[in-house]
């Protein structure tokens, strides 16, 4: 499909394929975000929580769209029902993770009343943003070593409205790169500051 | 709670805790197990995702027994809601996997019909049986280094109907474990014979 070809319609065109496996990984990162967030109490992750749900009812009505339009033989449908009961799932699947981050906007006495029941480990799943002074900023996440570096994991990256869950090595962060990563208190707070160009990253 | 105080009813008595994190790790497990399913094709891990949907459905029942018999203050209320809240979101996360996994019982001609638009990596999810004769038997995940022998990574263990997400190092290993490991076809085929007994494990 090409992108001049449906220029009147208001969504972006791209392929089915993209949009199940931007689907399949925006309903993986949203449990583990709303389990975190309801763990770790934070309005910040519940928040993300609500952006990826948005994202993932927009990406539905996309995918819904293109597969209609693809559909010619009795075979394609065949195939296009299966993926479409999959982005169903996707999406169902997401707005569970959204009705437990929702429990964060309750103004209940009791809160934060998970923590004491799932808070166990010591590493804790937190966002960091990529400040425009930073030294990581052009470098690649295996060039940088950030795992190795701070012992912070990247879980994954939201570039404007778009996130990439788990990502490659070779992905080049960018000024105002939203991260969530897991790791300790520790280097946390040191990953933050090579993020905010408060130091220089050490190598 | 003691386990000899409900004696006469039909759930196995524990805590609201134990319970709250097997439905967390039980409904990731599900989800990465349901795309699996369907990316492989494969009935065999279709026939997972039912167990644990199955065994999720037991859980929740079990955490609504368990809240409401603990309940006795309006701030315990507040929290089992909370907690009741996650439990019922798991359980829709793990309905949506199911529901994902029925489509390998469906006759559908164009079956397969997703592994061409989500198969990518060269890493596949298979089973492992470990049985009576292996030498992994006895010894622990860390000990054997399974991941750095093999290249497989193992996701999860289910020993009789209780299932260990992400399970650590000093786990041991047990006959008739069921291991869901992740990696390539080589891998896999080297750890199966291991599991199998008919061939020594190296160390």
């Amino acid at each position: 499909m090409r992108s001049d070809e449906y220029e009147e319609v208001e969504y972006e065109p791209t392929s089915v394929k993209d949009l199940l496996v931007e689907m399949k990984d925006t309903s993986e990162l949203i449990v583990d975000l709303a389990y975190s967030a309801i763990i770790f109490d934070s309005d910040d992750l519940g928040e993300e929580v609500r952006n990826l749900e948005s994202r993932m009812d927009f990406l539905r009505y996309q995918i819904r769209m293109i597969a209609l339009m693809a559909s010619r033989t009795r075979e394609d449908s065949e195939r296009l029902a299966g993926i479409l009961q999959v982005a169903s799932a996707a999406e169902t699947i997401s707005n569970a993770a959204g009705d437990m981050a929702n429990l964060l906007e309750q103004r209940i006495e009791a809160r934060p009343f998970l923590p004491f029941v799932l808070r166990e480990a010591e590493e804790r799943i937190r966002t960091v943003h990529m400040g425009k002074d930073s030294s990581m900023v052009g470098r690649s996440i295996g060039h940088l070593m950030v795992e190795a570096e701070t012992g912070m994991r990247i879980i994954a990256i939201r570039r404007r409205h778009r996130w990439t869950y788990d990502p490659a090595d070779d992905m080049v962060l960018k000024q105002d790169d939203l991260l969530i990563v897991r790791g300790t208190e520790d280097g946390y707070r040191r990953l933050r500051r090579y993020a905010a160009g408060e130091e220089a990253w050490p190598k």
